[in-house]
């Protein structure tokens, strides 16, 4: 059972988030060993488990107290993160994750697709056995909706060169924001918060995963390959062009064109030329203070809300400012 | 709007299949509008919608008639099957289905794998706004569960020339019998039937599930490739061996074995005297049987239903006399 590091300084929430990730062990029941090994390796390979210590620290804010029931939905929230995980990195033709193989790599494509698949399903196996109504299941079943229209509507924007920063924030408000939002709302609604506090939660949530994506895509123009686990540039190459390379077309298209219209033809040498030219024109800086912005507006959202006690508004805060850190 | 010509001999039937085809392209929406033609194309292409045929047929053994929530079981039903296609046809790398280019071939594996996606939350969404209660998306998320578990069992048996009979039918309990199964039980399920007449409309699905994926295994056996639209024997290339050529294994094993241990790279000729081996050891014939031990028993079991009226039990007979025509 390995839990990252971070939550060793809440022991109450390390606790919930160990149960979480024995939950989600003891619900994959495969004939098929060998998927199931790996499938357990990613769970246990020291992903953060944001989202479900987000579902967790929220569920603090309802009146009725069911640690058993919070457990069991923050384990479906990490399910379905793991299950896109999965089928992000056959898209992606990612062969490493957190230092480990993917499934893709270990197994092939065709696993892989069967294997996220079982992980949806787990999802909402557990949404099902757990939530308190259907309408945690109407608001989960159209969050994930926005998730996946979102990651297609990614896809027919690759290598398009006129992605405006509007489309770029629309779309990670669906692949990535509008899970943490999911995240928080359900961990608020499902305790039994009022629909209006469970709403600020969602809100708080979405700026979160905002920043998040943004400090995510600002790494790759701030890390080697060996710090990130995956190569240099990997997106620019597939066509996705991300906040900071969005910024720099700004200043420097006709530089950066002639690089970009390689597509993934581009040499590691051309990724070079990208990622000095992105430098060069302090389009990092700027994503940074963009990112800021949404930290600020989580962090404002969260001292907004009532105290729920056990030291929650400060966990919420604390772990939002550490894990936006960079951004501040 | 396409609807299978098997239909127009039950006009009350065709009508709501339609109704549930309307409700499947509403539910679509997509910026990504060449995958939404793509999906909408899938849709219309002229499958049989025999689940969602079944669930509606069940629908009326209940007291609780509404017919507006049978049809968006029903299409939701249909959007499980089609997102599983989907992804089926990832694995099998398949570039054509019923005639048209699958999704893959169209837009690659990465569009694929979230246009599967993208149909299992649209079933998700529909189900969690019809349902009655989160018992039947209960029942569903472990229906779903069974059937990838099935997938991926399968997949670890692939170039097993050790697979059993038992293996087999296991197998298509899960990938086929059980989404029948399903269907059957929540059209009586939902419509107010009692859990014990559900459970026998289970039964009758899952019969009827494996006699269907028998008598489908078979036709790999008696068609040329431009009847069936995919190439011939092109199941054994990859490892999947079905019912007529593991019964042939237990008659022709020393024949057949060096033939299949050429696995990916058996030629067209190689394929073709598998093919006749499996013929001549009357192998087809053997499997027709017990095709038509399941739709025997399947037929008794509509036999013994109560009788809702509207000539349901009539049609339920009719019907699954004729898909599985060719096994009595």
């Amino acid at each position: 059972m390995k839990l990252h590091p971070m939550w060793q300084a809440y022991p109450a929430l390390q606790n919930d988030l160990s149960e979480s990730l024995q939950l989600m062990e003891q619900s994959l029941k495969l004939k098929n060993k060998a998927v199931e090994q790996a499938i357990l390796a990613m769970i246990h390979s020291g992903g953060k488990m944001l989202r479900p210590a987000y579902q967790l620290l929220f569920s603090e804010f309802g009146e009725e107290k069911d640690s058993q029931k919070a457990v069991a939905l923050s384990a479906a929230i990490e399910m379905l993160h793991t299950a896109s995980l999965i089928h992000d990195d056959i898209v992606d033709q990612a062969d490493t994750r957190r230092s480990l193989p993917t499934i893709r790599a270990q197994f092939g494509n065709d696993v892989a697709v069967y294997a996220g698949d079982y992980l949806f399903v787990c999802c909402f196996k557990l949404l099902a056995d757990y939530a308190g109504s259907l309408k945690s299941l109407q608001i989960n079943s159209r969050s994930m909706e926005t998730i996946l229209a979102g990651e297609l509507g990614q896809m027919s924007k690759r290598y398009d060169l006129n992605v405006t920063i509007e489309d770029y924030l629309e779309n990670i408000s669906g692949k990535t924001a509008e899970l943490f939002a999911l995240s928080c709302f359900i961990g608020a609604y499902e305790s039994g918060a009022s629909l209006r506090l469970a709403n600020q939660a969602k809100t708080i949530g979405q700026s979160i995963g905002l920043a998040f994506q943004i400090m995510d895509d600002i790494l790759d123009y701030s890390q080697s390959e060996s710090a990130l686990g995956k190569p240099v540039l990997e997106d620019v190459k597939q066509g996705v062009y991300s906040l900071p390379l969005l910024l720099a077309l700004k200043k420097e298209r006709a530089v950066l064109t002639p690089l970009l219209e390689k597509k993934a033809e581009m040499t590691d040498q051309e990724a070079q030329q990208v990622y000095q030219i992105v430098h060069n024109s302090h389009s990092v800086e700027e994503a940074h203070q963009l990112a800021a912005r949404y930290t600020k507006k989580a962090l404002q959202g969260i001292k907004k809300l009532p105290d729920p006690g056990k030291n929650t508004k400060d966990y919420l805060y604390q772990i939002t400012n550490q894990i936006l850190a960079r951004t501040n």
